[in-house]
């Protein structure tokens, strides 16, 4: 790939494009964070930085880098895990954080329309005011809709509500030569050629620029209940999970955590935990219109949870204490990567009663390659967010060490029938993975697709194919 | 696009191939409905039809046709409308409805693992029996699920569950080239790459065949409560509808008709509907696990209708009054074409709230070509079915109206911001309508995903674009 250096001109040229040099950075004035996304594996600084503000500057900022061949990267939050929003091959970064407006909420349709930055515990807020519910529920409450749309993030509730993808009705869209087009629409069906709405999401920034997205929103349910079931094991708590599937349940959200990871939360937030004398919990949430029909949901599941082994069912049925529960449960990640120097992550789903087998073979590439791995997740829907963490191990024995882990966790994850990410995405770390495991004739075809949107391989190169 | 002609030589090798010449047919052995689908605007006999059974046959044939050019399209039951199934250049048909294998119920992770030309109502049936749920529900129950696949159907129950590619997770697809690959999995989330299961959902059988599914299935609701509800008038029914979904109410489904689709259907099925006193009727439907929690949902909605001007609300609340009830709407379409010497159809889908401001223009349609039209639809999805009837019209008068009237559709439905098709697909019959609805750009985008997926453009060329 060639492209163009951005020099001075350049630079000059986009502060005309966008008539307001405030929103554009170059050199020193460029903040490090840009550098960078919430893991920091990858590295490289942008040559400028533009702070957007609407459909119309991303466009003209698209043509101009399209015309010069000046490779982009579109950045929300920068919040993602796995390097998608880094500039890799520097060039320009459009942040589009400040296009954070929510445009219309339309009751008789249910849907949202909104511009790409407004932030997820935004979108929440906002709905849940006009008693509405959109279901989508990642831990990562700072990260913007469009990263989000991007990634397909699922979150917790994925048991009950499906993932992002299944929210994303339409969407507004520069292409890489800087036209504006739409993708789907306010309609609930479509079947009008091929769905590049669908593309789009999940396409970590590399086919578009979203500068709109209407989403689905339902009616925001009137009760919800967790429970927090204690275990003396793992092992046992998760292979509770394939017979509540199986009971025909549907819970809203199933999730494992272990110990350690409650008492780094507690370590984290300076807040005590429900319970930590276990070793290993499901948190469970039950939502419905009544109080009877979330009860007569729960019961039959904490009755199959004390048959499998568990020690008890602690039930929250009050706001607080949910809150206090799912917010530890939020904080997780922070509070792991606190507890270490440096970690990196797999975030492989597997088909969700093969998640034991999972969790309990990464104990065993833990003790192979002594090195300390903590993981915890969607037990419901098969997603698993495993750390591997280097805490004093010297660069060389880290990077040794945390490539032979992670090779082993990918390879049992494809034995699985399993698939690389669930929804942090492939960016730039984990082309390796998706390379190993994806057929030839797949990844063919995706380099087709992106050729197809971006033929002069100038949006986000580098990342996920 | 120039292709091989069939000659004695490839039927020859295609029986070779596949081991067994009586599932081959050639010449005058081909049955006459392999030349058009279920309306039969498009019509084209095939050189060869070959009835597959297995992924490896349908991967020597695609491999075979590859290497010499030889256009191939596949067909399930034929029951399209829109001539997706029509081998317009000729070449082999690969007829899938002997792949009619359910291969694996997984209740752990609640899938169901199936051949292609598995029958929607066999599946229903199936899943049912093991207290699971399919919740796509097309009225065409003998279409087979790769159609149903192909087409993204909706059907019935969209309102509540969403459409058929809300329950596709996994596929295994031949490629043009012969290739076989997987896409998707068992898995819930999904973040691994470009959603290639999102392109060939939809896609018409243009990127690929279909060899295997697995489907995503739900607890089984153990109620099931329908409302007819009469109106006087066809504008008052609709318009009511945004004000349900308003309310938050969650209905199952949300269907209108007018009392002339039902006593063709009465005529057509020889069965008394329970109801055609009135000019309009909306069709109600909710589920859940209670008749608490279904009752609390209709009772609120009932009253809607009644403030909306509702002559009455009769409660369907035993199986067999809502069977009678849903078997006359699923023989709509029969009705109406049987009523008639020649019929096209209109499959627009508009915003929920658009959806009167619609079928109020057909009647105006109706009045100025001076053509019948019949509708009926989903209402609570915006979908419509329109239906614009030949009766005893001239050739060149028929052609010229339905042309008119077409456009006339389709214009209305671009400026309401609704698409093309809702669920039957473009297929050959609607290609200029979408060519018309649709960006260049983004046009451009759907021909370099069919290359790449296509490059010598042999599977169901003409199609969609």
């Amino acid at each position: 790939m060639e492209y163009k250096s951005v020099t001075l001109k350049d630079i000059n040229c986009i502060k005309d494009i966008i008539n307001d040099s405030e929103r554009v950075f170059c050199g020193e004035y460029i903040n490090e964070d840009y550098s960078h996304d919430e893991l920091g594996g990858a590295k490289k600084m942008p040559d400028v930085v533009v702070k957007v503000l609407s459909t119309e500057e991303v466009s003209r900022i698209m043509k101009y880098a399209y015309e010069n061949n000046i490779p982009v990267t579109p950045r929300g939050s920068g919040t993602g895990l796995v390097g998608a929003a880094v500039p890799i091959h520097g060039g320009i970064v459009i942040d589009l954080t400040n296009m954070n407006q929510i445009l219309e909420l339309d009751e008789e349709n249910l849907t949202l329309t909104l511009e790409p930055g407004v932030l997820l515990m935004e979108i929440s807020k906002y709905v849940e005011e006009h008693d509405l519910f959109y279901p989508p529920d990642p831990g990562e409450k700072t990260a913007t809709i469009g990263g989000n749309i991007n990634t397909n993030a699922g979150g917790m509730r994925a048991v009950k509500y499906g993932v992002t993808r299944d929210y994303v009705r339409g969407m507004e869209v520069v292409l890489p030569n800087g036209e504006v087009v739409e993708f789907g629409g306010k309609v609930v069906k479509n079947s009008s050629g091929y769905s590049l709405k669908d593309l789009i999401v999940g396409s970590e920034g590399t086919l578009g620029i979203i500068t709109k997205a209407i989403l689905k929103l339902l009616p925001l349910p009137k009760k919800a209940i967790s429970l927090l079931v204690p275990f003396n094991d793992l092992g046992q708590a998760i292979d509770t999970v394939p017979k509540i599937i199986k009971s025909k349940a549907i819970p809203t959200a199933i999730e494992f955590m272990e110990r350690e990871a409650i008492t780094s939360a507690e370590e984290f937030l300076g807040k005590k935990f429900p319970d930590n004398s276990s070793n290993a919990y499901l948190l469970l949430t039950f939502d419905g219109n009544s109080l009877e029909e979330v009860e007569a949901a729960y019961e039959k599941v904490a009755d199959i949870c004390l048959e499998e082994g568990a020690i008890d069912v602690f039930i929250s049925n009050t706001e607080e204490r949910q809150e206090s529960i799912w917010t530890a449960r939020g904080a997780f990640l922070e509070a792991i990567k606190a507890s270490t120097t440096e970690m990196d992550e797999v975030d492989v789903v597997v088909p969700r009663n093969k998640v034991a087998e999972f969790v309990k073979f990464t104990k065993d590439v833990e003790k192979k390659h002594k090195i300390r791995i903590r993981s915890f997740g969607h037990a419901g829907d098969g997603n698993l967010h495993v750390y591997i963490l280097r805490d004093d191990l010297d660069k060389y024995q880290w990077e040794k060490k945390l490539n032979e882990a992670m090779e082993d966790l990918y390879d049992k994850a494809r034995q699985l029938m399993g698939q690389v990410s669930g929804e942090h995405g492939i960016g730039y770390a984990k082309k390796l993975y998706l390379n190993e495991a994806l057929s030839a004739s797949n990844l063919e075809i995706m380099r087709g697709v992106k050729k197809a949107f971006d033929p002069k391989n100038i949006l986000n190169p580098d990342k996920i194919i």
